[in-house]
């Protein structure tokens, strides 16, 4: 039997270090050039697939892909495109296979979070049915660390640096000025269903350096009497505080916060952000000066202050998920396992995709003070190791060099197909 | 006569780097014990001369202080305190002087942008007419960049840098997504009056790295159809754009675009920021899934992506203060002078104060392109070298470490005096 090609896909929102996972897929599958044949990539993930729109990575130079190493978004484009259930729409399924078949594609790479689990779990499964195996291996990536099994999801670690990083200085910044202006400062981070990024904001502040912060997660439905209350005595005995709002934070309605019904002037509907919504609140009911900032996409593209330990693990799982390959596994996932906190010590495990598809990993009760508005010991033990560590891009003229890949497109063998 | 003590005080919005004028001052003034007594601080900046409320720097030790280098913020505090016209307010004036003499302050370094300048000069001429001289020396700061003569002004490098290398990393991140989700990415940054942050998102993109990246700019009113057809046409050509618009961007009837009269659900004004009212009109007119940030504090206190000539200049500045007053001048501040642009060249020169007070200089206009979206190569050439080189703090465990002073107070002399 000749030997195969790969391909490999990134999935869904794109982080500081997905590229990383590839440019770890890709070094690993050179090195054994005797066993995988060319890797494709998907233009704009799944679709590329789909539309048999694939991207010869061997056309890019060894320079290129080692700089995937260091360079924030998704280098072949990604997408949001969930693929239905295999009742609903085999014909999607059924394409991919086919595309796989005729670009004689063995090994299919997903890099992605819990949707695309599913999808790669799928992929396997009907297959191996189809009489055309491929060997799905799934390599986790998600900001929102939501993933089961594996300790930590890679894109997570960089993006609590950014927060924590951001939030410390921020805090020293309202500090200064206090006195006579702002006294109440509200930043909104990433997490619409779980709190691990707003988390991170609590470890601004440590032991040698004590900062007031109050964390508002979504997994606590605000209170706006409590919140009030706390962000008050804080101001009260620090002079100023920090507010870490997530984006995902509800009232106990079960509404957003950031769902307020804003209109203009003309009467259009305004879609704002939970922290102006908070701003306010601090404003009206308390009077104290705000100023309110909203990350957004910064945070999870923030490569220059990426976690060195994120990007060490991303590449890792990059690499593992060619090797498992090579191995002869099918329809895993490799996943971070952690052996001890301090000093902190991982390696790579496998996870069955069976038990990680469409499974969300929710933060600890434990993991959020009593009052919920703040991160416990325990939490700050299993946040700090993540953010371990600088590992700066390369600059030149005072900006990051980040690549910009040729994607030369694979010639296509089949017709259209519309998505 | 007896050696003189010296005051320092932070005034304005602080920023990342007048901590390191702070430090330039005061270990130059370490250096020359044989002139310079104690350097007293102001805590939160004039107001504590005003209150007596001083800070014996020497109570810190010279690793602290050296440690001002690398922190952002304000260390003793700054305030938003404008003190008034003389005939106005001389008894403000008459009490720094009195503060001054009854703790032997001979020289007084005020750190700040136009106001404080002003305020440096009175003090300068009352303390003269007062029979009780004191030599005030005015050491630039601004993140806004509008001082005049001086070539830059310390605090706006570093910003520039913070917001070119977001605005490059965010840009990536919506060129990998543009394909099935977000096409208009909005940053909106600091500047209420010149677009000089605004224009620093335009160095994301360069000869080697070319990015779609639309600027609003406070000097051009905004003109909503022009705009459309600008991020419609950047659409179309790249499949995505990045719109830096400037927080005092106002419309053609002189309003702030951020000034909308939103109200919430209850009827309350809301306060909004000008990047959701981009953000909205683009989805209203075009469509397109946007995603919007707001930077805030986060932009001046970004010390971790310091710009490494903004920290040269502003240490310098601090040092040259001290090394002005030595040689007796008086009621003049340290200035940037640039001598060539590539490779990028700059001396200190010594500006007036006469000359510098409530004076504020613009972006000028053939540093915006024609159709007022962009940044000309005239401007670039300005730019680029303000943000050239990093400067990371120190890190432990995954954070910068800053340092926070002890910061004793002085033994007050005098009573009570009423802001």
């Amino acid at each position: 039997m000749a030997k195969k090609n790969a391909f490999y896909a990134q999935s869904g929102g794109v982080t500081a270090v997905i590229n990383a996972s590839a440019c770890g897929v890709i070094e690993t599958a050179r090195k054994h050039k005797d066993k995988i044949g060319k890797v494709y990539a998907g233009r704009n993930g799944i679709i590329g697939a789909l539309t048999e729109d694939l991207i010869d990575t061997s056309k890019d130079s060894a320079k290129s892909i080692a700089a995937l190493r260091h360079t924030p978004s998704g280098a072949f484009g990604s997408c949001r495109f969930k693929l239905k259930g295999l009742e609903e729409n085999k014909a999607q399924y059924e394409r991919l296979i086919e595309v796989f078949k005729a670009h004689n594609i063995g090994y299919f790479f997903y890099n992605g979070g819990g949707d695309s689990a599913d999808t790669c779990y799928k992929v396997s499964q009907l297959s191996a049915k189809m009489g055309y195996p491929v060997q799905a291996i799934h390599v986790p990536k998600t900001v929102d660390n939501d993933l089961p099994i594996t300790d930590c999801c890679p894109g997570f670690g960089s993006v609590a640096k950014y927060v924590a990083v951001s939030v410390r200085e921020a805090s020293f910044d309202v500090a200064s000025m206090a006195k006579t202006s702002t006294k109440v400062f509200v930043v909104e981070v990433m997490g619409r269903h779980a709190g691990w990024i707003a988390a991170a904001g609590g470890l601004a502040s440590d032991g040698k350096c004590n900062l007031p912060i109050v964390i508002l997660f979504p997994e606590i439905p605000f209170n706006q009497k409590k919140f009030l209350a706390k962000v008050d005595a804080m101001v009260k005995k620090h002079g100023y505080c920090s507010v870490v709002v997530s984006e995902g934070v509800q009232g106990e309605d079960g509404k957003f916060l950031s769902d307020q019904g804003l209109r203009d002037a003309f009467g259009h509907a305004q879609l704002g952000g939970a922290a102006p919504v908070i701003a306010n609140m601090v404003k009206e009911a308390l009077g104290y000066k705000f100023h309110w900032a909203v990350a957004d996409y910064l945070q999870r593209a923030a490569r220059h202050i990426a976690s060195k330990t994120d990007v060490e693990q991303a590449y890792a799982l990059g690499k593992a998920a060619v090797d498992l390959a090579l191995k002869g596994e099918n329809a895993v996932m490799p996943a971070i396992t952690r052996l001890s906190d301090q000093p902190y010590k991982w390696k790579i495990g496998v996870a069955p995709l069976s038990k990680v598809a469409n499974v969300e990993k929710m933060m600890p009760r434990n993991f959020i003070t009593a009052d919920g508005f703040g991160i416990t010991e325990k939490c700050r033990a299993y946040l700090a190791p993540l953010i371990k560590g600088e590992d700066y891009p390369p600059y030149k003229d005072g900006l990051p060099q980040y690549v910009q890949l040729r994607n030369v497109a694979v010639p296509k063998k089949l017709g259209e197909f519309k998505l």
